[in-house]
C-alpha cells in the first residue's frame, strides 16, 4: 500500500482515525480487529447498487478471510435513499442477520449510503458501531464530524444524530470508477475547505488540477488528507455544531438553494456550492475584502472543472424564497459565511436580501472563461 | 402545590431533576423556563388521544400563559404508535410548526408517549431539548435513564437512542384518571425496584398496598419517588447499560417472553413481569437462596393486585422459545436476574433451561389466595 496517510479527528474520548491510502481494502480486516471490531458478531455492511457492482464482492471476500461474519444489504444509489423506510428495511435487515449490542455498521459508497449507515448504527439498540469505506470525493467531507442523518419529505437531513465512527478507511483504488461529474463535485468541497483554512491549499489545489482530475493517486491522497483535516481542525474544536463550525457551510446558503430550485438532477450539490462559492466571494468583495478573494476563488473552481455561472432559468424569486425558507431554521437572521481573504472567513447574520439579490442577478451574468 | 418531592438524577453534564408531587402542572411554566427551556421558540407537546381528552387543553393553557409558544400533536393510545411512521408523522409537525434547534418536544403521557416523543427530541435536527410529564405510574420507570425507542416491525425498543430530558414534571392529579388495570400494572414495576435494592422499600408496599391502589397521593408520591430513585442509583452507575443496569431486568426475561406469548392485550407488561418476578424468586429458592425470597415476592405483588399465576392455556414450548429467540441479542447466553434476598439480586448468566422450563411449569400451579 505504499505511503497510507493517517490523520486522527481528535475528539477525546471519541476520537477516530482516518486512514488514506491505495489498496486499505485488503488491509481492512486488520484495520478493523485493530480497531476494536469484534469478530464474534456480525457485520452489516451497506451499500448502494453501482458501488455493489464495483467494490463490494471483494470486501466481503477479504473481511471473511479474516475471519468476520459479513452480511450486506443494498440499497438503491441517489439521495431518495436517505428515507426511514430504507432505515425500517435496513434494521430488518440487522435483526434478520443478527446484529447485536456488539456488531459494527460498515458503510461503504458516498454520502448518501455513509449518512443512512450511519444512522442505523447510530439508532439500532440505540448504538453500535460505525465503520466507513467512503468511495467518492465528497465523502471526505461526511467522513469527519459523525453527522449522520436520513431525509424527511419536508426537509433534508433533518432526522439524525452525531455518531462517530471507530475508523474510516478511505482506499484510494475504489475512487477510480467514480464518474467524471462526480469527482469534480467532490472537489468542491475539497476546495472549499481550502477557501475557509488554508491559503496555501488553495494555490496547490490550482497548481495541480489537472492531476485531481486524473485521480493521480499522489496528488488525491494528499487532497482528500488536507480537506479532511481542516474539517476535523473545525469540528474537534466545535462538535456540536455552535459556531465556529459555521464556517463550514461557505457557499451553502446559495448552494442549497440553487439545489431546492433546480431540483434533484439538474446541479449536483459539489456544482450548487461552487457556484454559491463564487457568490459569496463576490459578497466578500462588496463588503470590502480585497479583490483577489474573488478572482482566486472563481478560477479554482473552474481549474477542477466546476461551474461558476448561475444558470439563467432559474428564477432569481424562487431563490431568494429558498433562502428565506432555510432562514427558518436559524431563528430569524440568514448566517452567510463572507471570505475576508483567501483562506479566510467570517460569520456575518446580517446581510441584507437585497444585496444577495444582485449577487444572485450578478452571478447568472458570471464570465465563463475559454 | 404542599410538599412536591424533587430527586435529581445524577449524569454528569446531563443530570437533571424529577419534581413529584400535586398540583405540578399549575407550575409547568415556571419550571419549564428554570430549566432552560427557550420562549423564543415553539415548543411541541406530544401526547396520545386518551391522555389528551383529561389533560392536554388545561397544559397548553398553562403554558401560553406562561408565554410559551405551544404546538400539539396527538397519536393514538397504544403501543402500534411507537413506529417509524408516527416518528415522520411528527417530524412533519415538528417542521410544519417550525420547531428549531433551540425548541423542546414536550411528552405528555404514559412510556409510549414519553419513548416515542423522546426519540423525536433526539433525532429532530440532531437533537433538540425533552421534557417528560409522565401520566402512568409504569412510566417512573421511562422518566430515569434516557432510554427512547421506537418499535420495528420484527422487535420492541429496537431503534432508538439514549436521550436525557431536562427535567422531569410528575404532577400525581394527572394519575387520577388512570384506569385500575393501568394503576396495578404501574406498580408492578414499582414493587420491581425494591425488589432489587430495598428490602425497606418491600415491606413498605406490602403495608401500603391499599393506598397505592386508592392512588392516595401521599403513599403514590413516595412510591414514585422510591421508585425513581432506585432505578436513578442503578443508571447514574451504569448509564450505558453494560452490566449493574442488566439487575432492573428481574422479571422481565419469563416476562418478555409471556408477553410475546399471548399477544398484545391479553397481558400488559407490568402483569407479565409480575409473574416473572415470582418464577425469578421460585428460581432463586432452588438456587439456594431462602424461601422468605419466594414468599414475600409473591406476597407483595397480590397485595397490589397483580397476577402471580401463569395462565395455563399459554404453551410452555412457545414460551421457552421465546426465551430462546431473545437470547439471541446477547451473544449466546440467557441472562438471568435471580434475588439472593428480598431486596437483593445477582446476575447469573448460566441458568439451565431445563430447570427454567420447570419453573415455568410450577408458575402454572401457582396457589393464588382469595
Ligand atoms: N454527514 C455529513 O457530514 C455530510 C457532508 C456532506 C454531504 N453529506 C451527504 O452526502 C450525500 C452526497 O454524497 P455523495 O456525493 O458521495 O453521494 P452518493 O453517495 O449518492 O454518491 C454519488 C454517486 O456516485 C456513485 N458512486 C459512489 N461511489 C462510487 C464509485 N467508487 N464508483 C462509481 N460510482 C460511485 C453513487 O452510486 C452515486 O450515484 C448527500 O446526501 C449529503 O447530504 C453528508
Ligand atoms: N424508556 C424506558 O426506559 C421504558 C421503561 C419502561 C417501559 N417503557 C415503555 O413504556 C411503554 C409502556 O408504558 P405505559 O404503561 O405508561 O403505556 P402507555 O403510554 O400506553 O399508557 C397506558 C395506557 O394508559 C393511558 N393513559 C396514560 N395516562 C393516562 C391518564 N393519566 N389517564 C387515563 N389514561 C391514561 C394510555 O392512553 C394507554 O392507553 C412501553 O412501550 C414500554 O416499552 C419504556
Ligand atoms: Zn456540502
Ligand atoms: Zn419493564
Amino acid at each position: 500500500m505504499g505511503g497510507a496517510r493517517k490523520l486522527t479527528v481528535d475528539l477525546g474520548e471519541r476520537s477516530y482515525p482516518i486512514y488514506i491510502g491505495e489498496g486499505l481494502l485488503d488491509e481492512a480486516g486488520v484495520r478493523l480487529a485493530e480497531h476494536g471490531i469484534s469478530k464474534k458478531s456480525p457485520l452489516l455492511i451497506v451499500t448502494d447498487n453501482r458501488v455493489a457492482e464495483r467494490h463490494l464482492g471483494r470486501l466481503e471476500a477479504l473481511l471473511r478471510e479474516s475471519g468476520f461474519t459479513v452480511a450486506s444489504a443494498v440499497i438503491p444509489s441517489g439521495e431518495a435513499s436517505k428515507s426511514l423506510s430504507r432505515l425500517e428495511e435496513l434494521v430488518g435487515a440487522a435483526l434478520e442477520r443478527g446484529l447485536d449490542r456488539k456488531s459494527a455498521v460498515v458503510a461503504l459508497g458516498g454520502g448518501v449510503v455513509g449518512d443512512l449507515a450511519g444512522f442505523v448504527a447510530a439508532s439500532y439498540m440505540r448504538g453500535i458501531k460505525f465503520v466507513q469505506i467512503p468511495t467518492t470525493i465528497l465523502a471526505h467531507d461526511s467522513s469527519v464530524g459523525g453527522k449522520v442523518a436520513v431525509n424527511h419529505p419536508l426537509a433534508k437531513n433533518i432526522i439524525g444524530a452525531f455518531h462517530q465512527p471507530e475508523l474510516v478507511l478511505y482506499d484510494l483504488d475504489t475512487l477510480q470508477t467514480l464518474p467524471e461529474r462526480e469527482v469534480k463535485a467532490g472537489l468542491s468541497e475539497v476546495v472549499k475547505h481550502g477557501l475557509i483554512w488554508d491559503a496555501e491549499f488553495v494555490a496547490w489545489c490550482d497548481a495541480n488540477a489537472e492531476k485531481l482530475l486524473a485521480l493521480d493517486p499522489e496528488a488525491l491522497g494528499y487532497a482528500l488528507y488536507k480537506g479532511c483535516s481542516v474539517k476535523a481542525a473545525v469540528v474537534s474544536k466545535d462538535e456540536r455544531e455552535n459556531d465556529l463550525r459555521a464556517i463550514l457551510n461557505l457557499g451553502h446558503t446559495i448552494g442549497h438553494a440553487l439545489e431546492a430550485v433546480a431540483g434533484y438532477g439538474e446541479l449536483l450539490h459539489g456544482e450548487a456550492i461552487a457556484i454559491g462559492m463564487v457568490g459569496a466571494a463576490r459578497l466578500a468583495v462588496r463588503l470590502g475584502a480585497p479583490e483577489d478573494v474573488y478572482r482566486v476563488t472563481k478560477r479554482v473552481l473552474a481549474r477542477v472543472g466546476l461551474p461558476v455561472r448561475l444558470p439563467s432559468h432559474l428564477d432569481t424569486d424562487a431563490i431568494m424564497s429558498a433562502m428565506m425558507h432555510d432562514k427558518k431554521f436559524q431563528e430569524g437572521a440568514i448566517t452567510f459565511i463572507v471570505p475576508v481573504a483567501v483562506g479566510k472567513v467570517e460569520i456575518n447574520k446580517s446581510v441584507s436580501t437585497a444585496l444577495i439579490r444582485e449577487i444572485v442577478e450578478e452571478l447568472k451574468q458570471e464570465a465563463v472563461e475559454a
